[in-house]
């Protein structure tokens, strides 16, 4: 709730395409989760606080029954956003009675996780439905790029053979994270830090849009049909390319690490650039021995900050999600957990690449470095960027 | 702003089809429209609200610029409710100053005519709007409906001949209502009142959706392939069929005008019934002898109300729109008006069917027996209905 | 089938589109006409050709059945075209036992006219499918453009008054040009020929195209989204324009009527002359006082010819059909036929626009002042030209 | 050309989908390999047939040019079928000059084996166009289906560990095939043979298509959205399911393999049988050690044959393609081969699932244990089918 704090009322209600949702609706959505997973099972005599939330605030539980129209959910004027803070009020109420009964830590644990997930949707979401609008709304004062001498990029090698991935400990994890097991890695190097929005341009310059000899037949398909020929939010003036965020109207930042790059962007990049993505194995297996550092949400830079200036391992965390070139699918002998909530994850392991790291609007309790984010190749409205690797 | 009193902030900002705006835009483009063509080219050092607007809040002028996309319109949560208000203020006040200028009363009077119809179209697309929503918002406490002893329809004969048909008068009338000019009509008549909803089940229980023989090509395309079974808003439970009204969620209305339906519905229940939609020129001659009298907008009705219980002419204004067989062309010699605001009618003279009479929403001051209203054959969003015809 | 001598096999099976359809469908279809409507109810014992022909070539009266879907004509390679000549062999051998029925010649003459539309349609389809190939196909020799000293528009006037429209006489006409009736016309006057290619270079030349004031806003649309720049079948190469046609690909035309062009652009192009398109009772009003002469199909031009250089009135019929500013709807107490043949025009009687005259590619039996071609406003792959008209 | 030998004239030209092609174009486009990528670069004074071929002919090849638009290339009436032919005789006799040239024989296999791939293409193109066709053309006379007692799977094991996979030999092979590497396996066990049909309607009858719990999400929007409930080619008749094959309309083939579903059925129906899908690691490891036997193409069997009533392992190639787990990527230091060449594999490389084996429609000499077919995972009208593993 308070991330909606620079919000005017209108803001809470904005779905300018089916992939985002009205903050009003991730607010009331991660409330449903703890009152149908935790309060309606386990809750003796729970009263819901209106039953047709039930249909209208599931996302997409097939289990708990047919959810309210993804592309429709801005126009749910009612509840209004009082009667959805009241909703919240209730549900967080009725939650305290269970606190104390620990069979429920970790039901409880994967709610306080999904909530944490809604934060950084809620925020990429408004910064698309804003983008729309001429006015160029900005959630926070205009921000200062980082400057930074620019350097090569330097590489980090890591030793081949066979290595463990997956979740290790006894914290929080969500299950697609595990099995841990045993994967085979090749020799190989990753690059030290992410691609600056000044790399991209050259890349830009050097035609990279218009050379279909560097893309994949989908996203060469995917630059023609839609006429990309830049990042998201970026556009063209005649003072050169400015981009939209959550500052509003900027001029880009050189040294910044580059951001909202689709899939098909970051594999084309790294064709030109003579490099490739990494595997999700071969970043984690870097990224496990880093410590979990960066500017995270709470520090409120709403924009990835760039590269200290010599040739250190870094921005592994809290900048941009990285592209890896791993589909996303089950490791070996993945279940899901029984019931409505195993739908959490399992189902979506088909034609989506896996991001790792963390981004400047995930809360750094929520990173980690078996961490599998993953969105379809051609999506690019989350803070997504690029960090190389070659054999 | 009256009529807004029963809404939600929320509601103001509601767009669930591209032909539907949000209530917070007809607030904002009714201002727009005098500020545009009334304050920015005769007062001098007339300073615009915000020139951003010019664009946020053109409908479709053409000669004034490129408007904001139109099915976007629901994405402007910024400027604020509160801007908007006033924004409103602004222009009324700007207006007071050139209101004793007798040249410019043909606009201003244009304008007031034009809130009037937005007044119409913010109540039918706030409708729309609310009506996917399951929560069944209600503009008004539930209403009665209208008990009548069903009587068969009357006919009131007409003589043929060349009759003159379009505005006559001192007081305002739109362009697209003259020149005033000879019409040949053939003899015939007109039924008495409008059709209900109970003789419209009785064509549906004749199997009225499923007989192509009933429908023109394009009418029985348009039910094939949106699986249309019945008038909008109507939906089938196991207690039969209930509507969606300004009213909420309600049983039929059996005596009550039926209403919401297409051009291609009316045709087809006419065929259905052995008659047929008067021309325009008919319903005006008929129409022009008549009082205009109904439960308009002022009488807050929100709903079309049944007949009288005897045979006399009636419904003409205030209940429902009444499709005809016309389309939608310019009368002779008709000429738009010269400039941006010649836009507002001529050029949407194709591919449209005339409606004549009034609805429940139309304030009273806005009928009268030449008006001319037009909606594309398949639209069925505003409350329209059915009057028979036969020679 | 003589049409059909210059065709390759192949050439018989394209479908370049919904609205067009093979010339061996037309072939068969033509010959279904005469099967379904006439031999199957009133030849005893007559065993159809194959009894699945009956839904395969039915093309959209539903009254006999489900039609096989219109945009997969192009898919049935069976039956074969030997197969469907032979069925054509097997219909006509069947029709010569019942041609001495004097009961049936209504019927006959309309399954000949019948044929005689889907002569025109044959080539009208192929010429757009043919459009597609990069190869440039052509159905005829290299056309010479005709050559004359180019000359205003006269203009022909008519009085006004009650005069009476539709078929009168005792030899074939289409339901639809009757019931002969009164109309009231206004003073005014017709062009006394046809829009030339040159004529309308020039309105291209004057921004016709970029120019919304000078189009419907139907129009106006259709322009923006499909990026219309020029009639259809015409590109522009580095030596200026070039044309597709019966006669391959060749350059533009000047003095030849213009055609291929919507209603849209024959309405756009009036407005901007400053005179406006006939109704239709204005044109058959004047050319039923004329000769019907002209370059129809007999003549093999598969182009319209240009104007005779005097003041003539000309080219009324042979040339290219002529849009009007009617929409197609039925005249005062028109009935279709009882049955399914009843659907052959009536259903079709809104959202299209009426054309008068007749093409090159219409027999000359077929044309006459009274008869009522019609086609949706944005069409254009038939010989379709401007003739204006004035007050 | 052996192959076209059942079709029709009509039969070449047919494009029922953009993903099908038409038999001529298959017959001209794997000669335009040849003419493209060996004599024009290699033959000294070699002239092409027809220059435009080199654009109507390309399939994908960027480095080449514009290809001809892929979804119409059923509307290419010409050139001939005849003059496609006279094409093959012109590229062929040409090619004699060069086959001695032992440096070009790595290209000159490639064209073989690409006009082995379209062979299988030309096919199921060809029955996937058929299918619209109400007369159900057969390609062969009715097959007969195979009758086995019907058995319980037997699981073939394999052991973990660390395996080589990928192209080792002399002979030719695709690039994707290679490099030859290590990969690290579980432990786990291979059916012995594939599902048949009579297993594939036991999951229907257990409401396989209407539980989301059986589907990806990907998947079960595919469902949902394309109404789908049984494999491609079934129809529901009230005699219970009928299938269209190359050998027309027949009844199910009960103890035949389950053929011509996606990706998402073969998975669904690999959840509810408590199995999954092998990976495409596992099924080369098992295969490798296999016999290449099955019946192939040369067989003429056009349709899977059931499996032998025993436990041994089968139906390894020749019958059906099977569904792998994985994701077609490239394998670690995969480099695609300088030039337009180089567009044949690796540009797919996204979006689309491994597929191994061989199908009854692949010439034998085209299958082999390495080899890896792919396709998108909604896709299935090649011969696709299932085997299940598990750990």
């Amino acid at each position: 709730m308070a991330l909606c704090a620079p919000l005017e009322p209108a803001d809470h209600e904005l779905q300018a395409a089916a992939f985002t949702s009205p903050a009003k609706w991730h607010l009331a959505h991660t409330s449903w989760f703890f009152e149908t997973f935790i309060l309606l099972p386990n809750l003796k005599g729970y009263r819901p606080f209106n039953p047709l939330f039930e249909q209208l605030f599931n996302s997409y539980y097939n289990g708990i029954g047919k959810p309210f129209p993804r592309d429709k959910r801005g126009l749910l004027s009612r509840p209004s956003l009082g009667e959805v803070l009241r909703y919240r009020l209730w549900v967080d109420e009725a939650m305290q009675a269970l606190l104390a009964d620990t069979s429920l830590w970790p039901l409880i644990e994967l709610g306080l996780n999904h909530e944490q997930q809604h934060q950084e949707l809620l925020l990429t979401d408004l910064q698309y439905c804003w983008s729309v609008n001429p006015l160029a709304p900005a959630y926070a004062a205009p921000m200062n790029e980082t400057k930074f001498t620019h350097q090569k990029i330097s590489w980090h090698e890591f030793g081949g053979g066979i290595h463990s991935i997956g979740y290790q400990g006894n914290a929080f994890s969500f299950d697609n994270e595990g099995p841990r097991h045993s994967v085979l890695v090749s020799d190989g190097a990753i690059a030290n830090r992410l691609i600056t929005t000044r790399e991209y341009l050259e890349f830009m310059a050097d035609d990279g849009y218009q050379r279909p000899d560097l893309w994949l037949a989908d996203g060469w398909a995917w630059v023609q049909q839609n006429a990309i020929e830049a990042p998201l939010y970026w556009r063209e003036t005649h003072d050169g390319w400015r981009r939209f965020s959550l500052h509003g109207d900027q001029p880009l930042a050189l040294d910044n690490p580059v951001t909202h790059v689709s899939f098909y962007e970051a594999d084309a990049y790294a064709r030109w650039a003579g490099a490739r993505l990494p595997t999700e194995a071969e970043w984690e297996l870097v990224a496990s021995k880093q410590a979990v550092v960066g500017g995270f949400q709470e520090s409120a830079y709403w924009y990835p900050q760039g590269a200290v200036n010599d040739q250190s391992l870094q921005q592994l965390f809290g900048e941009t999600w990285q592209w890896t070139s791993s589909t996303y699918q089950a490791y070996p002998k993945y279940k899901p957990a029984a019931g409505a909530v195993g739908e959490y994850n399992g189902k979506f392991m088909c034609n989506q690449m896996v991001l790792r790291g963390a981004s400047c609007l995930t809360p750094v309790a929520h990173a980690r470095a078996s961490y599998r984010n993953f969105f379809y190749p051609h999506e690019r409205w989350q803070f997504t960027g690029i960090r190389l690797a070659r054999f």
